[in-house]
Parts: C-alpha cells; structure tokens; sequence
C-alpha cells in the first residue's frame, strides 16, 4: 500500500496503489476529476470505451464522462442499466456483451463502471468475461462503491438463488473517485456508505475507529475534508488487505465482517429493500453480539459499536418480520461456509477481527436475539422507507 | 511441457504437464481411466462434485464416472446439458449454477466437465464463474476436445451474435483422456477431431505433419496404437505453447490458424450445422492458399495439406451456399482481430506458422475463391449432412 500526493491539474486529488504486481492499479481520490482528462489516462491505448452506467447515474454524470473522455479522442459508447439490485443478474450482463458486440468491440476495448456497487460489479463481470476479459475502470459514485466494491477486483451478479453467486475476481486498471458525486447522493446511501467505512475501525484500525467516533456527525453531513480523509483511509486498508491476499484464502476474509448476517437479511427481504450497508450494520452488531457471548469483545465495546451506528443512522436491529431461525438457511448458503462448517468473522477487539470456523446454530441464534429491539424514532431517516417494507 | 510414464494402476497411462507455475496440471492419457479410481486423485480434497454431462454421453458414461468417484468417498451430483452446440449459451451455465446451489455447493465443491468441447467449455465457465470460481477437472469424450479444448484453460460459451464471445481463461486441476470413449464416437466426430490434429502438425511440428501423412488411415480407423501416440503429441504441442502464452499474447495465436474463416463458416450455417473440426479445414485451406498467395509456402505444400483432409475425410471447399463476400462481416468481429486490422493466421512452410497483421479484404476473397469447387463424391462420411445442410 503506498499513498502520494498526485501531480496533475487537479492538486488536491490523492493516489491509493493497490499493489498486485503487473495487475497493480492506482486510486485517485478528489473531487472534479470527473471533467479532468488526466483522469483518465489509463484509457488512452483503447481502441473505443463503453461507458456502462444506469439511468439514475446517466442523469446526473454521463455527459459529462462522456465528454471527457471524448476529449483523448477516443471513440465512446454507452448504455444505461434499469437502476437498482433487482437488475443485478446475468441478463443485464448479456445486454451489455450484446451493445459490445454491435458496436464491434475488440479485445483492446475497455469499459467504464460509472454508477453504485451494482454498476460496478455488473460492467466487471462484463469485462471479466467479454472475450475472456478486456480492460475496464471504476468511476464509483457512490460512498459504498467508493470505500468498498470497486476496489479490490471483486466482479459479479446474483443469482435466483443467491447473492453475489457468478462472478469473477478481475481487478480494474483504476480507479477514480470523484467526491463531488456525493453531493447528489440520497442521505439514505451516504448512511449505507458508512456502514462499510466504520467496518474497517472494527475490524483492522483502532485509531480510525477512534476518529470515525469524533468525526462522523461531520460524515453525516458529508462535510468534505473528513470525507476525503476517510474515503483514503478506507482506500488505503482495503488495497493494504487485497495486495496482501487478493483471492480471499485469508486476510481478505475479515472484510466480510457482518456480511453473513446481513446477506440473510437483505436475501429474506427482497434485494434492495434493505441497503446492503443497512443490512451489514445490524449484521455487525449481531457477530459483536457473538464475540462477546465466545468472551471476546467486552459488552462496553459492543455497545460502542452500536452507539457509532445509531449515530450513523443505521440500524443495528433484526427487521421485525424476520425470525432468528429464518437466518440459518440463508447462512449456511453463503459462499463463505466452508464444507458444512460455519464460518464467521469476529472481533477480538475494535480493530481486531478474526476468523471463527466452529460457530454453531445455537450461538447464531443467541446473538441474533441479544439485539435490542427495533427503535423505529432512532432512525429518522430511514423510518419511512422501512415502514413501507416491514 | 513434460511428458513421463506413469507409475498407477494402468500402467499404460501417459502423463504431459501443463506447466503454469501454482496452475500446473497433469493431463493423464490412456485406456480405462474412467473406471480407475486413482485417475480422479485431483478430486480428493473436494467436498462434493458434480458432474457436467450431456444427455448423449450420459447415457454412455455417466455411471462409470460417478461409481468410480463414488468409490473415493465422495458427494455426486451430475447435470445432463442437452447436446449441441446450439445449447452453448448463459442459459445452460445458468442451469448449472441453479444445480450447484440447490445442492448447496461451496467454495471447496468442484466439477467435472464430462463429455466433448460443448460441455468443457460450458462446464469450465461455469466453475470459473460460480462463486467466484470453484475447482474443476476435464474428461474429454471425443477426439477434438481430447487434442485441443479440454487443454489449455479456455472456457467459455457463444453470444446470439458471435461464437465463444463470452468466457474466462481458467485452467483445470487435471485432464482425464479415457482413449477408449473414442470406440463410441461417430466417425465424424474422429474426422472433425483429425483437423485439430494436422492443424497442429502444419503450423508447429512438421516431423508429425510427416507422420500424420503416413499414417492417417490408421487415425481414421482409430487404431489404439497410433491414436494414443497422436493426442499424446497434440497435449505436448499445446502444453508447450499454453505454457509459454497462457493468455495469447502472441505464440498461443498461432493456433487459430483456419479458425477466423472456419468461425464465419461456422456462424453462418448455424452452429452445428458444419462441426468445428470440419469448418476449420476448410478455414485452414483458404488460409494455405493466402499464405502462398503472399509468397510463403510453396503450392505444392498447399496440396499436399488438401491431400491430407481429403484422406481424414474434411471438407476442403467454402460451403456451396456461402459466397466469398459472406465471410467478411464474420471476420471483421472475431475477437482475433485486434483493432480493426484484419489479424490471420499464416503458414511461411508445413510446420511454420506465422501471425500476419495487414491482411486486406481483397487477398481474403481472393483465397477464399481458391478453394477448389465442391466434390461431393470425395466426403463419403459426411455427405449425407452436408447434402441435408447446403
């Protein structure tokens, strides 16, 4: 992991190198980059570029890239997916191969993934596996996207049967980060953006737990220096964890800290009726619950955790139509279980994660019930979408 | 590339190596492998296995295969595709996903691909797309898949608007070739998998292109002795070249020589209507006469390449309904070629192969129009089909 100051028309943008040998890449973080043409010079040897975005994003940002990059003279597409995780499937994926192939795209084409998450790991998977894999970038305008999904290589779409279940690991040639997305982004995102952001003070950096629980009002308010400072050294822990182990034989594994858990969550509800940053916060605040009860964690460090996410307007509670047994059997579907054993990642301590691979049912069940009831007044923001869906 | 007797059971078996460093992978070759349970020794470590079929080839060797895994200790399941090329699509990979999480397969669960290069390439993209990708092994059923697809890690399946459009480079953990699943093959399936065979003798190996003219008749009879020595040789051409270009760069290209033409043959007729193998011949001889057009090898070796097909019973003309002018729409979307150069593989002599960069369209129809008229009269084998397709 290495961090600079870049030299380019854009003297405020900082550079994150995910470091993987020849498949190494650079984060650029700043804002304005996105009508920058130094932004994208790592599109410059491709022969035409499809934009792939969705029609909220293409609203708000896709003239611009366009023009852009129309600007290094170089021949562009686009085409704008139906917005949400409903259309994160393999038919969205065809539709993209299908504008690729109209437009007579060749192996030295490259895509760029303007949009969230779900543009993102569709438009990889994309060029992971367009003519067994062409270039592609990440342009992520959303917090979440911005601090997780697009960094790191991970790619794919979900299945009927499970989430995230086709994909690829196939790491992007950068990616750029232009704070000023977040300006247009719904508070409800941003609130779901952090989620993911306090993950890594949990599980990897006791300090920036620490700064996340003096500053995250001002996140909150995506008051723009913390949010620069925190999107870096978010970037920063996750290119450190990914350079060190890329396919998730380890290290990379404590990423998914909560995810188990919310994955349940977010499969039982419908995709997309919780956010997934929504869905992990109270999938955090269960597997804190368990480290606690395997005497980890002290129960004051749990509430802290807790007290970070309310602050955050997460949730940190099962939905109330939701049963602790209805988790199991998503559970034991997640790709993280290993043969039939559960597999779960836990803390020590804030900034100390670990991999448990002995977790019963029973434990699952205790932690899920430790959960304080659902406070709807909590949650000011979220309240109405939530009364809708529950 | 490596080639050594090997020490199990079948003590006539034969190894050659794939060497890709941590992929390295053994590709065994014998007779009786199937029912041999040390030849599925790269299974061990799985948690389950499922089995990738056609309904043609599971009818024939389904149950050995799943009786001998069986015998290791191991959970299997099996998915029968329907036969074709026709079913080369997302949809059967789709199919495959929904049978491996019905079954709650996991991150440790590994497929074997059972059957010819339809099934391989379907089964292989499956396993490097599901979950990220999972372990696989290859047992290649007809003589094509056993000398060229099942080696070398492209996996993939066609797109409504091109063949093999949508994939992954992703090797196996070990090919199976069991010489005798050839003894149920149709004879035209042996000719289709002999063009795979002298294309590797004229592009690579002229002391084999010598040996395959002494002794195709015997390949064509499938004489066990000759054979084995054959798909041995053809692993050991492959091995070497995918060790040496596992992602095409540049040496691992020359083995599309007739592959550009024989796709827009292919595309054009309707998958399946001219076998790869068969459309592939008649690509090679119009890529031979484009390359002695241009100087390179003699026309007297163009001959002696149209002898040899003739002997093997391929087709050495342009399909009577397809026009020269109909070939180039198919070109010019290849994925070889790079830009939009048109990018060919030529002969400079028998067993020298060379990537041409600047090939214009005229010296592409003129070689196209070289091609002798068609002869029903010479294709004994496969004159029915072909009077039933044109």
């Amino acid at each position: 992991m290495e961090h600079k100051h870049c030299i380019n028309s854009n003297s405020d943008s900082q550079i994150v190198t995910v470091k993987l040998k020849e498949r190494s890449y650079d984060i650029t973080i700043g804002a304005n980059l996105l009508a920058d043409p130094n932004s994208f010079s790592s599109l410059k040897k491709a022969s035409k570029v499809m934009i792939v975005t969705n029609t909220t994003v293409a609203a708000l940002y896709l003239d611009v890239v366009q023009k852009t990059i129309e600007q290094l003279g170089l021949e562009v597409h686009s085409i704008a997916l139906e917005d949400g995780e409903n259309y994160k499937n393999l038919t969205a994926v065809n539709d993209i191969y299908s504008a690729l192939l109209v437009n007579n795209f060749a192996r030295d084409s490259m895509i760029v993934a303007l949009g969230g998450g779900v543009v993102g790991d569709i438009a990889g998977f994309a060029a992971a596996s367009f003519l067994r894999g062409i270039k592609f970038i990440q342009i992520p305008t959303t917090l979440l996207a911005q601090v997780d999904s697009s960094v790191g290589g991970k790619t794919g779409v979900n299945h009927a049967l499970g989430k995230n279940m086709i994909g690829a690991f196939y790491q992007p040639q950068a990616v750029i980060i232009d704070t000023n997305t977040l300006k247009t982004l719904e508070k409800r995102q941003i609130f779901a953006g952090l989620s993911e952001v306090i993950k890594y003070g949990a599980i990897l950096d006791k300090d920036f737990f620490d700064y996340l629980s003096e500053n995250i009002e001002k996140l909150v308010a995506v008051n723009p220096e913390p949010m620069i400072y925190t999107i870096k050294r978010c970037c920063e822990i996750k290119a450190d964890v990914v350079s060190q182990d890329e396919k998730e034989a380890g290290l990379r594994g404590l990423l998914n800290f909560g995810h188990t858990f919310g994955h349940a969550i977010e499969a039982f509800m419908g995709y997309g009726r919780w956010l997934h940053g929504e869905a992990i916060a109270a999938g955090m605040v269960m597997a804190a619950h368990l480290s606690s009860q395997l005497g980890y964690i002290s129960l004051a460090d749990v509430k802290r955790l807790i007290a970070l996410f309310k602050r955050a307007n997460l949730p940190t509670f099962s939905p109330d139509i939701m049963k602790a047994e209805q988790y199991l059997p998503y559970m034991k579907r997640d790709k993280k279980v290993l043969a039939q054993k559960m597999r779960l990642i836990l803390l020590k301590n804030i900034g100390q994660a670990y991999i448990a691979d002995d977790i019963n049912e029973e434990q699952i069940l205790t932690a899920i019930n430790s959960c304080e009831p659902y406070d709807r007044s909590s949650h000011l923001a979220i309240n109405n979408t939530f009364s809708n869906n529950c």
